[in-house]
């Protein structure tokens, strides 16, 4: 009846689907940079995945970038959204007048963009934001906050992570009083891409711009500065007298007091005047994260200090500071390089076996451990008792209880530690003892 | 500069959007779900939002729902997930041979249906799934763990839920010895809405398609049977001695001996040959749950039984069974009729105000409980202490620590409960067992 042609069962690329031993994992990173949040107050916003195109679009000006997922549905141009930064600001604006300040907010959830899939982009991917929002001022201690909570999420997951923070007024300034802040924003282009092309080559296109060799060399020198931050504010503070410059200095300076009040290492940041990030709309505070041992990954993630978050909705000044972690390209990358802390599994801390006709008893068994907070399972399938402990084996659960007749008729159940083989006679009691001992 | 006209912040309708203090409720509603998954040990899974349309329109004959969201991107025909079990029936198509069975997963976020907008119905919306799949065969304790896990979803919850149980072999067997077979979609359509439309309709209804009263009758006495297993099974055992209505009598008391196992208090369930459900993919237990004190909310879940998960996509016979609880729809209800059982919250446990120039102090303290585990949060903005203060007390927190010159000379911090106005002088470490005894 139903023999119709089967459709091939397939899935679009660039979209990650973990096989479920292994989402586990997945899953208990992401809680864990979520407790962080819950742990600095941030608060939980569950913004919709579509919003109105107008919205998603307005800082294009309403352009309609070819990454970004939009349809139209009856009259409703609708698209997905591709960041939590503007669907933040939507909301802020709309609620402006009800929330408090400082705003605190965090959202984990998937973003879309259709760009190109390769090797470790994804379409769909996870993004773990925490942002702090300000009415009309916003203390540089909040830049501070937002550095330590971005370092705390590295250090809950055990990774070690370098974080590399400048100010973007540094830079800005120093270029201002070479005469080039007409042209800043594609000196900064050109001089992020400093690990990546020759020094020859970064000149060649600054004199392109009209910066010449002095002033180019002396820019790529102030780029190159990174170290601790008492030693680079001890080399750079003196190089220029802009105003911009000054307020750069100082308030790294002010940050730099901060992040030792936290207690943040000292060996998981650094004053790192190459970092640059390539969004506009930061201001002043910005930093990164590298891992220690695989700088060659890449930024992991980042934030900034931005002036005002909601410009393009209401004439309200909101200035805020966020941090943001890619996870999915973070999971990814972790699990591609064999560097994940944990091994996928199975998610059971027992199974339960029946032997002979005690399914009632091991159901019965099954609901008394996990009102202990066991992670028990019954095998009920039908196959022979040697090919479920078999089975329990691969599984690599660390404990299997075998209940046959006998250990109905005396309440006394044989657990078997499955790393060892070791077995013994014990009571229900007895059996929750030994395996929350594990 | 930016003086540009400003774009309307606005939401789309039918989406929900929680304010912060709330979404907190919600989030721990949910994870409370999803710890009842993992302690039953069904796996996570995370497929895609995203998918090819012709794989979610596949049992549609291609046929594009007017509900479902889908777009084109290049050539690619994509459409949103409008439930879990389409998206899994492909899973385990593509990864039948990887997977051990019976395979247990569970998923837990948002689908999409591009509904008409009304109160209580939602255009983006949680679910959360649980499915027990099986190669070839599952036995009937699948069912009742299926039901189990239902039933410890709402016991999570704190939620006085009965879940009304049928199956329908029971009602198809009837019909089949009635001589409708045919019809027998029809039938249950018209018997679905028995709690809605008066008797002598349905019976008008079911003459209509050839149903003499006697036999109409009989149905609608059947359906209308709700009651203890054993009272019900009891009344109806020998109404039929069709095969299918005899099987269907089987499974239901075989399912009865497990639910007992299981230890389901015995008023959380009740044998029901009313429950219909709508889908035509169930084909043995079904069931659905209704709030004992609000049964007008109609169902807040559901699930049952299917023979064949993946038809569409493979020629492997994959039964199984599963649960749904329709999460946005079951919040918003809670909510709106004033039955959450948590109140709208802050989430710090207590809030630091510096006295002073003590800011570096209140951060160091801060990064001090939070490594015990306390939700701490520092007031750093520039107001007065006595503002402070007030917005501690409106936050509703229940502790807070004033950090002033003396304190941080003496090491004495001042405590101050915030729901008795009593001050403690305390240590850093009496003040965290002060706080954590909360």
């Amino acid at each position: 009846m139903m023999d119709k042609k089967k459709i091939t069962p397939r899935k679009l690329s660039g979209f990650m689907e973990l096989p479920p031993e292994k989402q586990i994992i997945f899953d208990e990173m992401k809680d864990k940079i979520r407790k962080v949040f819950d742990r600095n107050c941030f608060m939980p916003l569950d913004t919709p995945v579509l919003e109105y195109a107008e919205i998603l679009l307005a800082k294009n000006n309403g352009e309609i970038d070819k990454e970004i997922y939009h349809f139209k549905k009856g009259d409703t141009e609708i698209a997905m959204r591709y960041d939590f930064t503007v669907p933040l600001a939507r909301f802020v604006a709309m609620n402006s007048e009800t929330l408090t300040y400082p705003f605190k907010r965090y959202q984990i959830g998937k973003n879309y963009r259709g760009e190109k899939a390769q090797r470790g982009r994804f379409r769909e991917f996870y993004q773990c934001d925490a942002d702090i929002i300000g009415n009309e001022k916003l203390p540089i201690v909040a830049d501070a906050e937002s550095i330590n909570t971005f370092y705390q999420c590295y250090d809950a997951l055990k990774l070690n992570v370098v974080i590399h923070i400048s100010n973007r007024n540094i830079l800005f300034g120093f270029i201002e009083e070479l005469g080039y802040q007409e042209n800043a924003s594609e000196v900064l282009t050109i001089l992020d891409k400093l690990d990546k092309i020759k020094v020859e080559n970064a000149i060649f296109e600054l004199n392109k711009l009209g910066i010449k060799n002095e002033s180019a060399q002396q820019l790529i020198n102030l780029t190159n500065k990174k170290g601790s931050f008492d030693e680079v504010l001890g080399e750079i503070k003196n190089f220029s007298t802009a105003d911009t410059y000054i307020k750069g200095i100082n308030e790294i300076t002010e940050l730099s007091s901060y992040l030792q009040a936290y207690k943040i290492p000292k060996d998981k940041y650094v004053l790192d005047i190459g970092v640059i990030r390539g969004h506009n709309y930061y201001t002043g505070t910005i930093f990164e994260s590298f891992l220690l041992e695989h700088p060659e990954f890449g930024a992991l993630g980042g934030g900034g200090r931005y002036d005002n978050l909601a410009q393009y909705y209401t004439d309200k000044n909101l200035p805020g500071v966020g941090m943001s972690i890619g996870f999915t390209k973070l999971f990814d990358l972790l699990d591609y390089n064999g560097l994940l802390q944990d091994t996928p599994r199975y998610p059971a801390d027992v199974i339960i076996i029946p032997m002979g006709d005690t399914i009632n008893n091991c159901l019965n068994l099954s609901t008394y451990l996990r009102e202990q907070n066991i992670k028990a399972e019954v095998n009920y399938d039908d196959r022979s008792f040697k090919a479920k402990l078999k089975d329990a084996n691969r599984k690599e659960v660390p404990y299997v209880i075998i209940v046959g007749e006998n250990e109905v008729a005396t309440g006394k159940y044989t657990l078997k530690n499955m790393r060892n083989s070791e077995q013994f006679s014990l009571t229900k009691e007895e059996c929750i003892n030994k395996i929350k001992a594990e």
